[in-house]
């Protein structure tokens, strides 16, 4: 670009131009004029890259570190991320979402720490964890969406004889990015070892267009679990809708929910959209572009899906980052369940949102 | 008050103002100085009286009335209202709310129209009944609050052998006072016969924390019914909580849920706030005075009411009108549990909103 | 309209309905079928009427009102109000509107007192008052627009050998009709005698696009005083960008500004709307109609003014009251400038803001 | 960290765990345990450092580069950048903040572009040039603000015979860090040539507390210029309401404004907050600290600034960045202007917003 410019420089001027650009290494400045197409594309240019993991190769990895690795005070977790290769040295899916594989061996715990990060669990499949949110605790259920928004306190336990694996999402790559993660650690002992079916928020909270009078929400969500029997039923039900020749699904065949928020009605976390979808047998959706960053899981069918340039078979618990403005489309002949989470909300809070969706000609 | 300003005044004087007040009368003007007292009161002194109506007395009533008076075009509706004594000439139970018993005998359809006015119904017994808003057939049934949102197209249908009854509450009067009405008849054929047990929108819409992607939601309420199913568990919920030492009640042995809409997190409708009140048996309310009027109708149980000076001895269906800034206690042995529906969001939205709850001594 | 209902009514059938209809007046009910035309009209049909006071009309009298009444304690304020005709026994100028002119004689006070009614004074000339609200000094001048939100104290006080008269707008008939109004009296003494040009809110916030952020806002409007030097570059601004081909009037020669709270970008008060209208020389604007009250005062110029049936001749401070959904236009040769207040933040507040404009044949 | 886990690790393990975390990288995976105290900190640990650029280096660079570096099509902007140190390769001042001095030669012209990057301009000195955005010719003079929401096209032309400098203020690394950027070329000559003092959206918008009614606001500022005159006024205010013993500066001898958006009395731009500080002399402030970074520049004065652990000297035209949690205070003899933008609104708008003040014992 910056060639253009300078058509017939002479050499006296190169040496002239070398020299200023040596001072302004010096003097700690960057010419925009030679950087602008870099960092001003016509459209967004990720470093990311599109990817797909296999559940079949993250589950067993993650168990072999259920053998070797403690879970414990210091690693807190035993959780493994998806590392983007386009995004070399860095443990994330995209540039602002964090993707990981999450094991709990029998009976195991992980302790109590809390932290700006928001999270979120969704479990693909298994039962018999339980996370105690600033002391609530939570069941963890196949198809369940579990939150923990920025410094609520948690802890996990596995209560079962059973190991359980799940994923996590966290907004760990855009709270690096900003410098604004704060953490600590909690109590080493569990708060509480109580497993009822139901949590105290959800009794509060997840009676539908029911609000608690005398329990005022705090800024963040203050339902913290979303049960994949509601999930299912809602799916079902905007697809029974469109049988019946009423509005319901986004286009033909495709059913989506959004977790939201019942004290807003807005995005259930505050830098992470998570949202549902059900897609017919026989679908082909249409093909859509979205500034801004997402993973999948596959949480129950098959089928296939396009990521730009990469095009994956994909099947029970696989995962798919979408990077910004890559075209996104699927095939499905026996029909897809899959769970997805976003940098929306970031985006349409800071107005930088923007959707394409192509025009199929009829 | 005026007196005071004028401690000695003469007969000349008076005549002079006697003519002053004159000449305003005839430029059609009206000093405020004689008036402050009763424009400008220190609290509010409302026209209307607390007033108690039995559902023993309303439902024979109203019963009559489907013997003697039909239902169709021109009358719209065989509805009676709760005429405040302390409002004259009016139909209507607050300065801003209009509380009816509706009647519809077996078979029987109530014709479509729409209006600005918003409008719910609340189903103390029965069931049968189908309101068609815009098109979608919505089952009335035990404990279910149904809404109609202004500028809805509504219509209702006996399915059965036997009559039902509902109360309707509306804005009726704030609407009549700010000349904000607009009404228009809709066709005389029912849109829909249809009966089934949930309607379009609570398949959408009713599922807890779950927002429907694809149907976008409209100024109003998208959830036009809120099951009793769904109240009930969420009350029980509460004392639950409060058994167990948790956070959840408004005060001791007092649950309430207030009926929101699922696309805001606010009122479910925008000049009415609808609530359910459950008191354990044997509680004894604080008193509370709020700025604003309210309506309320005990759904089960009995107990004792204090409203300003009076106090009612209540039970299932009977309705009771509070003014606003009137003290307001129970007082229940049985347990009680009721259905409240007030002007809140008009004072909120205004600026206006005031309460006070009394302290007891412990 | 119930008539049609009982097209062969028998005289037994009469006295069973009345029979039905004493009791139901025995019971406090009142049938919505006997009503329904007058309660819910296809349109507003106001009780309200369009009405003109001449300031030649109003002015003699507030002078002479200076001479007998005193200010002062009990009748608080020199106001005389303006008295809709539709409304006999109310000293109201529409449904929710209050509007007064107010008469305070060389070196007069009007003590402190402070109310749940919002209020402000618009002055069509004079000057050499301050009113002081909640102890900041706000100069009253030809032009300005005075506010004083709810409950905050306030009292005035001439400081000048001159009278002067303004006029109040308040919310009295709102608060009234919803019972909400709560009245206090603040000490008999002035809380400042100081008269600085300009007024501590304005220092902080009456600066374009700046914020102080060491004088956090309150809910209502920290910005108590719009001088009429603004207000008069803001119209002018307008129609000069109108001659220049660019946007920036509402309709041709038809300039509008909204007084608005700095640190929300809303109404300046919550339940009144307050604007001025400036139109150029031989202008005629198109027939509006809104659902709401509005009563307006001329500042400047003159010209004819239709409202609903009636045509008006009007000129400097000349009021008019517009009732809901009348027809509403202007014609002028000489131009005019208006001030008008309305109950738009009520209606757009509690959705049921309507507007209709005519589209005019090119 | 990960070593407490393992106190006794043999041989074996070692080796199996190699093997593990090799199998991770083909997988590519990443374990969280082995990062987690550097993704996840206890409390902010930004890469980018305290630096200074003092305008005595900045402006005679600038200067050669108008010499030596044309300015159009392709390179578009002669903009230098700061480069923060601890962010190496990268031309950011912080990881969300791109800084740059911007120098255009008499009679010069930047042409026109457009990008989702959010702009503005601050001048410390000169005069001369006209930024156009969106066809409105925006006047730049020394103390003043001017916008360039995201979107809107705009170019730059010098219509003097003298250079001119700015500094240039955007979200360039947020953008890119998001992978949210769009660029578009606009045409290569300028839209208009007219050099007026005021621009039209100053005219509009530009008046305290007054809405042009017919000139509905776009969702960026409809302000795009903040000038001097005002800003400075508004200070002045701060400090003399602080000497009369009223409210109004965040601190003992420290006033502040923020720029806002006169249509939602938010930030002025939807990434960026913009104030302006003024210091009176001989003041010292309180440490504070912000999660979020900023950049300042002195406009007027001396003093001396401490980040974190460095402390410069500055005075006009001098830059400074603050990373995240970096402590911040002031000291001055002489009195000090400073212009500060941040990234406070991401922060805000996210949820992750913090501050620290140091309590200072009397």
């Amino acid at each position: 670009m910056t060639t253009a410019q300078f058509p017939e420089i002479t050499e006296e001027e190169q040496a002239q131009l070398d020299d200023l650009y040596a001072r302004f290494a010096e003097a700690h400045m960057t010419p925009l004029w030679t950087q602008i197409g870099g960092l001003m594309p016509t459209s967004p240019r990720p470093d990311a890259v599109p990817m797909l993991w296999h559940w079949s190769t993250l589950l067993p990895l993650a168990e072999r570190a259920g053998e070797l690795v403690p879970v414990g005070r210091g690693g807190e977790r035993r959780a493994i991320a998806l590392a983007n290769s386009g995004l070399p040295g860095t443990p994330y899916a995209t540039p602002t979402l964090w993707a990981a594989i999450q094991y709990l061996g029998p009976r195991e715990e992980a302790p109590a720490h809390r932290h700006t990060q928001t999270a979120f669990r969704f479990v693909v499949d298994g039962e018999g964890v339980w996370t105690n949110v600033e002391g609530d605790p939570v069941a963890m259920r196949r198809g369940d969406l579990l939150l923990t928004p920025g410094m609520h306190f948690h802890e996990h336990h596995n209560t079962s004889d059973r190991p359980m694996a799940w994923i996590d999402g966290l907004d760990i790559p855009l709270v690096r990015q900003l410098d604004a993660g704060f953490f600590e650690f909690g109590p080493d002992e569990l708060s509480t070892r109580a497993t009822p079916d139901s949590s105290r928020n959800e009794r509060l909270w997840g009676h539908p267009g029911l609000t608690p009078v005398g329990a005022p929400a705090p800024k963040a969500s203050p339902l913290m679990a979303y049960r994949w029997e509601h999930t299912d039923a809602a799916l079902a039900a905007q697809l029974e809708l469109e049988d019946e020749g009423h509005p319901g699904v986004v286009e033909p065949g495709h059913a989506v929910v959004r977790f939201t928020n019942p004290a807003t009605a807005g995005d259930c976390l505050s830098t992470m959209r998570c949202e549902m979808h059900r897609l017919r047998p026989a679908t082909r959706t249409a093909l859509t572009r979205t500034a801004g960053s997402s993973v999948w899981q596959v949480f129950e069918g098959s089928g296939t899906v396009t990521v730009g340039d990469d095009t994956y078979e994909v099947g029970k618990g696989d995962l798919f980052a979408v990077p910004s403005w890559a075209g996104l489309s699927f095939r499905t002949d026996t029909g897809l369940d899959a769970f997805r989470f976003s940098d929306d909300p970031v985006f349409e809070a800071l107005g930088l949102a923007r959707t394409y969706r192509e025009v199929v000609a009829p």
